[in-house]
């Protein structure tokens, strides 16, 4: 079949905001609805499971100008409707944006002003579970058997338990978490009133749909009506899943775009980082940072996900190296901030579109949940350096169509080398990566003649013999080149 | 000062609706949002607390000829915002009509075709208690002390118990009932909160408020500002508390226009039910049907109320026989249909806005909530007599503008005789009433020549004697006449 992606997801890179943590501005003055709390914690304060910062939309939209000078042209926000938990995934009413967050109000003027700036907006769908005070379960919770509502979930036995852990919950929740009840997908009126949902946003102007937990979701053809009803309201609408791992179940063309790419992850981590990775902080998830991998082992592993999907996908893919549930790579490298660059540089080189977690530009640290949520830091404690190397990158990114829509080919993998070339019509991009703790210098054959450094510190030459041009490359320790 | 009350309240016949319990209607398909309940308990059995029956606001739709029929020309609605419970005074969310009902989609319908008819529509506020899932107090249910909202509710100590009832809630709520905290009123966010959903509601059209338990609120300016704010928004909406006593402290022109007055209800019944009154129906409520009272009592008691408020408070008070919170009065009056029928008269014929409980015009019995929340009965079940005595006299009190805005005066009282007149202008109507089990005749002076027998089997006959008229009127037992 012909599968069809949207094309700007092919030339964005996203930045991913958790909401509660990125920024907080002042209510535009013209619009009802300022609840603003007292009991917020500080701001520079280590983040809690339960204690919430107040960031908002008014703040995002202060940002704006700060996100465009990076190079972002897409944000993918963490939940943002309103919920009872300070990440928003338990969500109370799928058609109210959280109080906290400014309310529908102010999202609607980011979205307004993002868009003025060209730069979309994808929001996080959770839907396969809410709140226990999302209003057809918490008319469960207080009418039991005698409920209309019953058939919305998947209650066991009565009575149920949302808040007396002593006593078994005897309803399906996510992970058997209580807190979380599992909607019944195969009630034909669940699954209109998520479809309705989907839609809604998307009239409101939303570019897309991030999806919570999409495997969870099992009922035969959900996920395909999904997509026909949201490409319904906006063909060019963005899905992307929180798949793990092998998605080719998703990425058949009829579900999902893309999903988060953590399989891109895994090894670059593994590459880049090798055994400054610290496990404690990789044993959780389901992708593998670790053991060290060496370059040959990165080829492998990256051609056979190239592979995996059709082109349309992997341009599409939300590739990305942290998220809110992860430590931050900075952290996970002990802090190493080359491993960092490294990976950010085959980020940012790769086919897919490049997801930036909040923070992680600047260098801010950050454990597991509840750490890697921390407020955003004031300018003081940026690594400039750090962000001028991802300002450099996403620039180049935007200017040179290869490095987004290029076929991606593996020209040299030796050890710590490694050596890819992108390629897009007659522009020729070459990337390379020096993993060593010592400089290196290589020679390998290409097919063109080389220019100019695009980006890096190191040398290059090349020299034509017998109609073939060779490149030597000398690159700094740990260090990467990218040449056109 | 200058009080000023709603003129169309003076011309109102209100007829109280109990959602759940009215009529059921198909969804208007070219709304979204039919959310199909099924665990609904039969229309036709007997209601019980928990259980839902389905009435809608597409079946209101489907009945509005039969209201016009009936002279209708307002509507109050007890609760119909989004609530986990039947009587919906559990709200859940005050933007959002509940889905059983057909959702705002449905509600806006009705309200537009209600309009057309001139039918006006008044919601009942519920704004001192809230249900368990309402957004702000379920953040703080789930989050405790990190909750950004704590200062909306009074939490007394932690941790709190909104579910188990083993442990002390440690939260003020309404009549120490868990199931519905109170509101913190002494937090303006919480004030502004409920001022913006009273403006939202009056801005979609609604014509007016019914106050739960305002006397709850007793925040000092509240009710002050809440009518600045709903007469800001439409100087003709009509604001009126429930309080079931004297009144006079909300009716200085500064905050409702008038009460549920059941301080009309209490001696009416007294006088017409008498002995029949069944005690263990009237023990409860704070108003006082029995023991039972002579004419001269009844003129007594009535002739105190309308000295009690100032007259443009009279004439927009909302008069009732019964309500959702009391049985019905044809079982209070143990199935007595001329106690009902007396009543109704005396309803019908007294300043301020009639209100009918939805069945009590058929002839619908019911004890105690949840028995007086039956369904409004099939055709084939109705009282037809009684259905068409309503009708004659509501015609009546429309016909006449004597009946609703002319000033009231006793002619007569003794014993089982209660004579009155309605004077406006030139036009003078006259009220009698023989609560005997005997058909009585009496003479009395009068000040002007009557005509004729507006309402009611009897006779009449007007003599002039030394410049005055005297009117005998023969009035069949238990009956009432209405002459001009």
């Amino acid at each position: 079949m012909n599968i069809n992606t949207p094309n700007w997801v092919k030339d964005a890179v996203f930045y991913q905001i958790f909401p509660d943590r990125f920024a907080v501005g002042k209510p535009d003055q013209k619009y009802p609805n300022h609840w603003q709390s007292f009991n917020l914690q500080p701001w520079d304060n280590p983040p809690t499971l339960q204690k919430y910062k107040g960031g908002n939309f008014w703040g995002v939209i202060d940002k704006l100008d700060y996100l465009q000078d990076l190079g972002i042209n897409a944000i993918y926000f963490t939940p943002v409707f309103q919920s009872t938990c300070n990440h928003r995934y338990h969500t109370h009413d799928y058609y109210q944006i959280d109080p906290l967050l400014g309310g529908n109000y102010a999202f609607q003027e980011l979205l307004k002003q993002a868009h003025q700036r060209n730069i979309k907006v994808v929001l996080d769908g959770v839907f396969n579970h809410v709140g226990r005070g999302f209003f057809f379960f918490n008319d469960i919770l207080e009418n039991g058997p005698h409920s209309p509502w019953l058939d919305w979930f998947k209650i066991e036995k009565w009575p149920i338990s949302a808040y007396n852990g002593a006593f078994p919950a005897n309803y399906a929740s996510w992970v058997n978490n209580r807190a979380l009840p599992q909607f019944n997908h195969s009630n034909p009126q669940v699954k209109e009133y998520i479809m309705q949902v989907a839609e809604y946003w998307l009239h409101q102007g939303i570019d897309g749909w991030r999806l919570d937990v999409p495997n969870e979701i099992e009922e035969e053809g959900f996920w395909q009506e999904f997509r026909e009803r949201v490409k319904g309201v906006n063909p060019d609408a963005y899905i992307v899943g929180e798949i793990w791992t092998d998605a080719r179940q998703w990425l058949d063309g009829n579900q999902f775009d893309g999903v988060m790419n953590y399989l891109f992850t895994a090894p670059t981590m593994a590459f880049c980082g090798g055994d400054r990775i610290l496990l404690e902080y990789v044993e959780q998830p389901c992708y593998e940072p670790y053991p060290a991998i060496t370059a040959e082992e990165y080829q492998q592993k990256i051609e056979k996900l190239l592979d995996m999907y059709d082109w349309e996908i992997t341009l599409t893919q939300l590739n990305l190296l942290a998220s809110h549930d992860t430590a931050r790579l900075l952290t996970i490298a002990g802090d190493d901030k080359k491993t960092v660059e490294l990976c950010t540089l085959l980020l940012l080189t790769f086919p897919g579109a490049p997801s930036i977690y909040y923070g992680d530009e600047v260098g801010l640290p950050g454990g597991f949940d509840p750490d890697s949520r921390r407020g955003f830091p004031e300018e003081s404690l940026w690594d400039k350096n750090l962000l001028n190397y991802h300002k450099e990158l996403i620039k180049l990114r935007h200017q040179y169509p290869a490095l987004r829509r290029g076929k991606y080919q593996v020209l040299c993998a030796q050890e710590d080398i490694y050596i890819f070339t992108r390629i897009l019509d007659k522009q020729k991009i070459i990337v390379a990566i020096n993993n060593n703790t010592q400089a290196q210098s290589i020679t390998i054959e290409v097919d063109h003649q080389i220019d100019q450094i695009l980006f890096g510190d190191g040398t290059f030459s090349c020299e034509q013999e017998n109609y073939c041009n060779y490149l030597t490359v000398g690159l700094n320790a740990r260090s990467g080149l990218i040449l056109i």
